[in-house]
């Protein structure tokens, strides 16, 4: 059953949100893909946002830019976790992104991570992270998966040396 | 008829907001204010956003704070001219009020007015400009109200010298 | 009659502006397009602030990039609205531009957009969304490009999926 | 048994770390806090974290402030979802502590909320969404407390006209 | 003969703009002061820097705050020196001012001091400087008056010591 | 006689403040060009600052980027005026330079312009306007150089349309 | 023998200053603390510079704020180890500061610390790590220093909970 | 002995890095390199930080971007000194390193250099002043190496001019 549901403000978002979606696959995370528009689609982005715990999703990824109201937006309309990516945009870099996903009010939360593909990689998998705590499988492939990170790290710096 | 809606996304943004209004109310303009929160009523906000061309309203003016997401989801539901007042916040003094409500991509446009009071009196005279291009009597209004800001600021000069 | 003006600072500065026309076109809305530098032809600046209610227009739409005068100086002698479009500038990436433009004193109203391409087709839309309170053709072939653009994201996401 | 781990740089934070517990306690949610400094005791921050999995805990929630380092050195040893609250700082308003928890590099995921007061309420939220996912009472709370927002914003708005 | 000109976009800059005045007196230099705002006496504001040359004013002293226009548009008619003062604004605390006197493009000087009370004094000990070069002894009083700046550094750091 | 020291931190800078001594070549007036690094030459930096009015300087231009410390430097051991052109940086693209060099304390002016290329030129223009005081035949020739500039403007638009 | 110099630009720095010779009196460490101005006595800082090592200093801390010249035109003359601490200026929170003294050239390295009194009480811990590596005694009470920063953290989360 | 340890993030950061490990060995100074990962190696950097010291290392050089916290996590550490080096970051151009890193609080102190290349030369400088002070012989070479950049920026002047 699809856990998760990646979606993003427009397709041109894709390059950065598929980094998401690759770590989703690495750990056998089930998920969806979606365009979901919040000023382009603002019904179908309601629709969705209050259909997803009931279609069975247990967390939402929104990647957006600029202006970006979609990760906030969604989650006005769900009680699941969102996680919200801030593409980094043509003119300020993702400054405007960050500060539109990450300043939400009080009452509404959205877990932020970094501008970018580093940020959208880390969706992914603080996704896990969530749903690693019904799944214990996958809080091993977690551990597994910081051990290889470090033994990358140690490795890249013996190259060095 | 009321042609203005004042719409802010917390009672708190009222002190600011409040400007707005004065400046409605000394040109005449018949207004309703609002507290529409993006966030804690979602849908209360689509609904306004889509019957505001129904209910005769011509110009929507819409402030929020932080994350501010009003004034853009407005104004992906309707097709009236949506003008929004960042609220200065307390952490980033309405940077990021600024940047979520003027950065809005291609397709959505928010007329974005200035942080704070300056901004929320100007979003009423933005409001009064946009009308009076159907009704004269306020292009009159608005040119004596050039003159006597012309002249208020002529005598404070008086008083410097 | 041509019902919108839309001038710039300076020639750079019409492959961003360019796009405010398109859209203007594609709805069918008479403009003409000028170079007024603020700072190099302020004799014509105000002479085409002061005459452009008489000749016929109702919106302007403004473009200035870097100390951007232009928008702001344009709506202190007019009372048509005045739209500005912050133009993204090669130093500080068009923050100065848009603080320029938007962060205008109470009493002279700029209607802000973002900065760059976003912000000038928006311009282009928030002209056409001024006018459309007098002419309902305009509100329909809005409510046809917000129709259209959901159809657009739509199908972006199905190649996704 | 106790479900979040509520910790901070320094005591200074708990004014506002605090509201993350009053949300926590109005959820029924089981919490501890602590302080546990990243650069005045490393060891212990490093034993809390590496320890927090087996002790039970299921979400940590860390604030700190300036250079933060505490959530994401936490995040890095251990699987547990880890939620960042960017402390208010005295020089510049939190943007040190937003960019030092949010920019995380690929691999070690922080979900980072807004700064200040709406930052930490909002990471009590978020971790009752995470817990919500085995717990379906959560669900339903949470629904309830939407719901109460909702409300509360209306009748604040009808004080209001 | 007055040969600066004091000039201010509100009478709210007078306690910043007022250290430009004390300097010139302390310097026997005859200035006048006005209030001349760029966005409410556009006229008047184009006929101050046309005029100035012929009246015998040989330097111009603007500030203004947040979108200040003042001193780039009056540099625009003139060709004596300019010197516009970033007026410390409520909500960004100048940093507007400051891009907005600062980044002109290039063809129109304005000779920007830094933001509020240092840049306001700076103003008139540069508008000294300038004027020094036709009259020896405003050199003279220059160099006491580096001469006093240095003794009181010195004897404020010995009742430190 | 040589009037205006055109001085840069480093080679790398030239560059950018060659266009302020082709504004100097075009208005006929004399200029010397000089590499004094700030911190790579301190002494000939004080020694060329100490000597500049003796040796008939009238004006100094002194470029710098990062840490941009020699406009100030200079400034604070000569009585001449000092106008500082901020570099464009690699890192932060001048926002460095130009806090380095505009933000002095009372007591020391330094006439900043704008970052990069549009400052270097109006470096330039600004010392033609001080050394206009003294010699009408540089008034003469700005107002032909405004008239040059207006006329491009026009006629770049003429293209346009 | 004094061997550490805490030079500031002000005697209005003193405030923060006072924290770095705090920690050198408790560190038993022997300093001097002077006025000396970069710009207000420039030849005295550069006096001071030239001749520190002579004297026997050891390490220089300089504090200085807005366009913050001092700790970086003094490391220009010595070959010690200088370090800057940004002080919080009125107008921009000490942004200014920091980039003034961090962004430093290569070639001549000023060792930045954190804006306002954090940065200035890290300045002396930071001078006695540089001087414990010729005084074992020094190591011995860095490491008891932290030892009780440990336990007055352990202590303060203690009342906490 | 090898008394410099240059320690980076990752082994991205070493085209940065490399340039303060060429001033060490200018300076005949031994140094290691080292990719130690605050979060992806987080016990190694703990064991590295631990052991420098007792190892004989007398200066740590930390490289990293981001949400850097290698600097002030080894800082915290050990009692030796610490020099950060904000790597240059690919969305916020090393804004979010260098706050990361210089913003440390009062306790444990990072001696923070420019962001990106000039940085990471001035951070091995640095560390060669720190060395100096037990080793005349690196007094003369700073000595030398501060005459040959005079000497290099003169002639740089000469072939301007």
């Amino acid at each position: 059953m699809v856990s998760v549901g990646v979606i993003m403000g427009s397709k041109s978002d894709w390059p950065t949100m598929k980094l998401a979606t690759e770590i989703l696959t690495e750990f056998d995370v089930k998920f969806e893909k979606k365009v979901v528009s919040a000023h382009r689609m603002p019904d179908e982005m309601f629709a969705y946002a209050k259909d997803a715990q009931k279609r069975g999703l247990q967390v939402i990824i929104a990647g957006a830019g600029g202006a970006a109201h979609l990760p906030g937006m969604v989650a006005s309309q769900t009680t699941l976790p969102v996680i919200g990516v801030p593409i980094k945009s043509s003119t300020l870099n993702g400054l405007d992104s960050l500060l539109s996903i990450v300043q939400m009010p009080g009452g509404v939360p959205v877990a932020t991570t970094a501008i970018g593909n580093a940020g959208a990689k880390n969706a992914g998998l603080l996704a896990v992270r969530i749903l690693s705590l019904q799944d214990t499988s996958l809080v091993q492939k977690l551990e597994n998966y910081h051990e290889k990170m470090r033994q990358m790290s140690v490795e890249s710096g013996q190259e060095l040396e």
